[in-house]
């Protein structure tokens, strides 16, 4: 029987990264390809108290349906906490707790977007997010990235360009883009507000990351400077409880995220409650600031360690912005080496990275960029790993000349 | 700040039944306007014992990341349940988890739907199904039902009528369908089978209510007689373990499961690991059937003691079809009755039934039912509720003459 699919779902490839993780299932090949946080950074043994303590003292409101906004306690400790400690969220905001914050950028733009519009990002950015764009056959605007975060004179043109108004929201990761590690500055943060209110465009404020941070100062979100309630803002439990839990959140104008709860009544209907009063209890009960400094110094030393491999064993072949935080390094290869041919060896000797080409607006575009991810890796995978790298690209150079 | 919003979330309204159901959150208010399954089905202890298991024995798994089809042990032990228990699934098929049921509408939709394309299902119908379809921009064929399920006549009649191939799927709840509470009789569902074939389309067979049979003989699943590929079957374990760890299923043809896989990356990545573990411990620890027949007993007792107080105190105001199982009865109130007067009236006396008009294809339509729920409320408050919708109809009637 031959099955006849959406155009939205024909022409959508899974997950490049994803399919990649999966190829990795052999024990034997170290994985830079992953984006999974560290494990040691999870709370096993706070999780399985508060676990416990859900299950004896609230055991129904954990199993049964709830309301579509969220579990009521964590949405009010939620917007508690990102009032305080992140300066975000109005009178005019309002806070849902999603299915992890890829949830966000699916339920922002069905939203927002009709079929043919067009959401300006950065270019490299996050697949799953394109993916999910793509999703909605809306077309995408890349907008390069720089060392201080996306170009926002590239991004003035591509809104200046936009005469028939299709552009409907700019989707960015200020801090420790995925792939390109890099964190927008405040200035360009400040100039991205601006051009939104300028432009009328909504903004989608992504930050997975931001709690990971392992050098420098933290920058204020987009959404500090929101006055016009035209930014949303994404966050999640992934990088800082477990990402397996699926915790995410919004917060962003009422009027639209009303809407974003219609879109994921006729999703998921809820996000699972006990999962959601799993992070509402070790709010509560734990201290957020001890842990995070915690995780962040189990990423400093793994960023530190890869970044030391990388310039001694790969020091000749690649160059790269050491990032101040987050799961990644984008690695520009050498001219003379070619990108697919290097994952391809690298694969052969069994490591697996992400060719940068994944994460590019243009399906059809090249890079000479490659994403490692420094998390997931043990020490000693981490060493061995680029090691086996550094004789692959000095292989390919020895053959260049 | 005006927003704008796209075409297919601008005229969607939430859920109805959502709705009532916030607004009950009045402690005085009877509600039979829920669909939550009856809180003592849910099997704590057992939960309490395998969630402290799944956190001592395999916390990373449960807190890691996990591919999209869901977790590898559960997604083979489902397989394995449905062959030998339901005879559901062939070579051809594969199985997936999902982020409860409804997830399974709205990936199916998305894979298989251009917006304007038209989906026919039973009218009345699941209100979440329905407003999941209406978000994709598709239109809605609603066929008739009849105490033995959907008029397959009609059906055929609206399928011929199709001349240019709109119709993507039929929608169709086989058992205790909510909110009309029939069941469709073994004949009906090969004529629908048959229908499919002749008129090229796939059916979405969702069975959300099937382990809640009070009565009467299983009758087989539609997608037993899926000799060629064009069956989607929609599971959940809502029903039978908790619908707040929101952990569902769909079996259907491989190819159109693997599109789904890609619509369900870009929506929540994956079903969350520890509620996945949760089923699949839960699975093999625990007696599946003696655990339904515990449930089934339950749900019996309820449905009984609201058929009885129905029976006696709404007599000679309202007629229904006793259903064999599920959660909801469908009461059609006498010609003399102004439908949403008395649930006005109802509300006025602190009890919530939903209006059926909720449940149509036509949201300007009218029509005579209710749908009330016996599974959520306690025995105490099925009988007074019922007294009360009493004393509200024979008021309206006495007005009547």
């Amino acid at each position: 029987m031959e099955y006849k699919f959406s155009d939205r779902i024909a022409g959508l490839k899974p997950s490049a990264v994803r399919e990649i993780l999966k190829s990795t299932s052999d024990p034997e090949v170290i994985s830079f390809a992953a984006g999974n946080p560290a494990p040691e950074s999870f709370p096993v043994d706070a999780i399985r108290k508060v676990s416990a303590e859900i299950f004896d003292e609230q055991p129904i409101t954990a199993l049964q349906y709830g309301i579509t906004e969220g579990y009521a306690p964590l949405v009010e400790k939620l917007t508690e906490i990102m009032k305080e400690r992140n300066h975000i969220g109005t009178d005019n905001d309002s806070l849902i707790v999603t299915s992890g914050a890829t949830q966000v950028m699916e339920l922002l733009t069905k939203s927002l977007c009709n079929e043919g519009d067009v959401i300006a990002c950065e270019d490299p950015s996050f697949i799953g997010s394109l993916n999910c764009f793509r999703s909605y056959n809306c077309s995408l605007a890349g907008v390069p990235i720089e060392a201080d975060g996306i170009d926002t004179n590239a991004l003035e043109e591509t809104l200046k360009n936009d005469t028939d108004h299709r552009i409907k929201f700019l989707y960015t990761i200020p801090n420790f883009q995925n792939p390109g590690g890099v964190t927008m500055s405040w200035e360009k943060r400040k100039k991205v507000y601006e051009l939104a209110c300028q432009y009328d465009i909504i903004v989608l404020e992504d930050n997975p990351y931001g709690t990971i941070r392992v050098a420098g100062d933290d920058v204020p979100a987009i959404k500090t400077l929101d006055t016009e309630g035209r930014v949303v803002y994404a966050g999640t439990f992934s990088k800082i409880i477990s990402p397996g839990i699926r915790v995410g959140y919004a917060v962003g104008p009422k009027e639209i995220l009303a809407k974003m709860t219609v879109g994921k009544q006729t999703e998921d209907v809820h996000t699972a409650m006990f999962n959601q009063m799993l992070v509402y209890r070790w709010l509560c009960e734990y201290n957020l600031e001890e842990h995070l400094s915690n995780n962040q110094a189990i990423y400093r030393k793994k960023l530190n360690l890869m970044c030391d491999c990388i310039d001694s064993e790969l020091g000749d072949a690649v160059t790269y912005v050491r990032p101040e935080g987050g799961l990644f390094i984008w690695c520009r290869l050498d001219d003379r080496i070619d990108m697919l041919e290097f994952c391809k060896r690298a694969v052969e000797k069994k490591v697996a990275v992400v060719p940068g080409t994944a994460f590019l607006t243009d399906t059809a575009g090249t890079t000479p960029y490659v994403r490692v991810n420094f998390s997931t890796p043990t020490d000693e995978d981490i060493v061995e790993g680029v090691k086996r790298l550094g004789q692959v690209a000095k292989e390919m150079l020895a053959e260049s000349k």
